[in-house]
């Protein structure tokens, strides 16, 4: 029955542990007649190496491959047009699946609706076709559970900033939560670890790198010591002051 | 071999639909010796009940019960010790079975290391036995999953307010958040709400009550009109401001 009635369903598939996956959506999987996946040309799809050995023999698959944009500025109209028209053309394409009658799995890495590209394709095809949203467990925390770190406890405030925010917003933000996680570290270690160091966060921050995959990279940011780090990098600082072990 | 290793395990069970749970926490309940759970004294496990369905017969139960605090105000010296006095109390029994070389799971609802009880043990046990930390998907996540409503996207910056801050701190708060949650709305849903109309965000906010459950309650917060809402209840405040439905 569910395989025929055209429903879109955007599944979490967790931080990259295979096992990390919910149980719905191992099911999803299982049902689904197309399975959707994003990647960046030329390049696998995470998501789709995540879920590898539950795919069904025989499911469809639709690779959407982002555009090359690296020879456009990401805040210029240009960007924004190719990403926009680029969302369309694959909500389009899932559509007319959906359309026929297929049930359409779009993977997503993490949680769907929590930093990831799949709301771009929702909240075109949910206003036309019947549509469900399985929650994952997110990136961030497949990678403080890796390192059995107490991110945010009773009344903390608990931010997430990119590492794309100017160093002074940075230090202002970090300053103001109790815990925080930066995202999408990359190309701006140096800068993350200077806002750090002058929001006096810097003692508590953890860099971890591919969190919960077999090539997984923690250590204290103050004894990394290069300013390499890949897109997907995350700087961990948790909150809760009070934990037992710092008591005297 | 695993079953011999006195092994602690955090297992997050995810928002309360027994599918949220991930396969490795399946595998985890599977395998343990002894599952224990936190409840409030006289009352059942929301925990408990999400992986009934799972447990293995013959398991051996370790139910931790909240010491009964309602007579003592949150914030004094009294309630902090008899809290203190319960982990460190609770602490010592499962370490008891991890001396005795059981595999103790502690099933946590969403994810056991993110405002979760689990921590006060971790911190107690995890440098005397090992361990292991089960990530799970949030509550939040699930709320917002349940609802389809993107919550961040891009460079928004996302903060958790927890719903018992001043009224001044969480418009300050909300107000300076792209995207947020406020969290453990309970008794406090009157000045959140005036709180969310002085920050300009109330027309955006969704309320949500047990999300992902049978019982799973979503509304817009400025549609519900009383202000009695569980100590569970969660409000969304989505960020993406740019996105396409929105768009003329």
């Amino acid at each position: 029955m569910t395989a025929k009635s055209g429903r879109l369903i955007g599944v979490g598939v967790g931080p990259g542990d295979p096992e990390l996956m919910t149980l719905k959506a191992a099911r999803a999987l299982r049902d689904a007649d197309v399975i959707a996946y994003f990647a960046k040309a030329g390049n696998p799809s995470h998501s789709r190496a995540t879920i590898a050995q539950y795919l069904r023999a025989g499911i469809v698959e639709l690779p959407l491959a982002y555009p090359v944009t690296t020879e456009l500025p990401k805040c210029s109209a240009s960007y924004r047009d190719a990403l926009d028209d680029f969302y369309r053309r694959a909500a389009d394409e899932i559509g007319g699946h959906l359309a026929a009658g297929r049930t359409v799995a779009v993977i997503c890495e993490g949680d769907p609706l929590f930093y990831g590209s799949y709301m771009h394709l929702h909240a075109r095809l949910a206003p036309h076709f019947p549509s469900e949203v399985i929650a994952g467990v997110s990136g961030m925390s497949g990678c403080w559970s890796a390192a059995g770190m107490p991110i945010a406890q009773g009344d903390d405030v608990f931010t997430v900033v990119p590492a794309t925010l100017p160093e002074d917003e940075l230090v202002r933000r970090l300053a103001d939560a109790d815990a925080a996680v930066v995202m999408k570290v990359g190309q701006h270690l140096a800068k993350v670890r200077r806002a750090l160091k002058r929001s006096g966060r810097l003692p508590r921050a953890l860099y971890v790198e591919r969190g919960t995959m077999v090539e997984e990279k923690l250590m204290p940011l103050a004894a990394k010591s290069d300013d390499q780090a890949p897109y997907f990098a995350v700087v961990l600082v948790p909150g809760w002051e009070q934990r037992p072990e710092a008591k005297p």
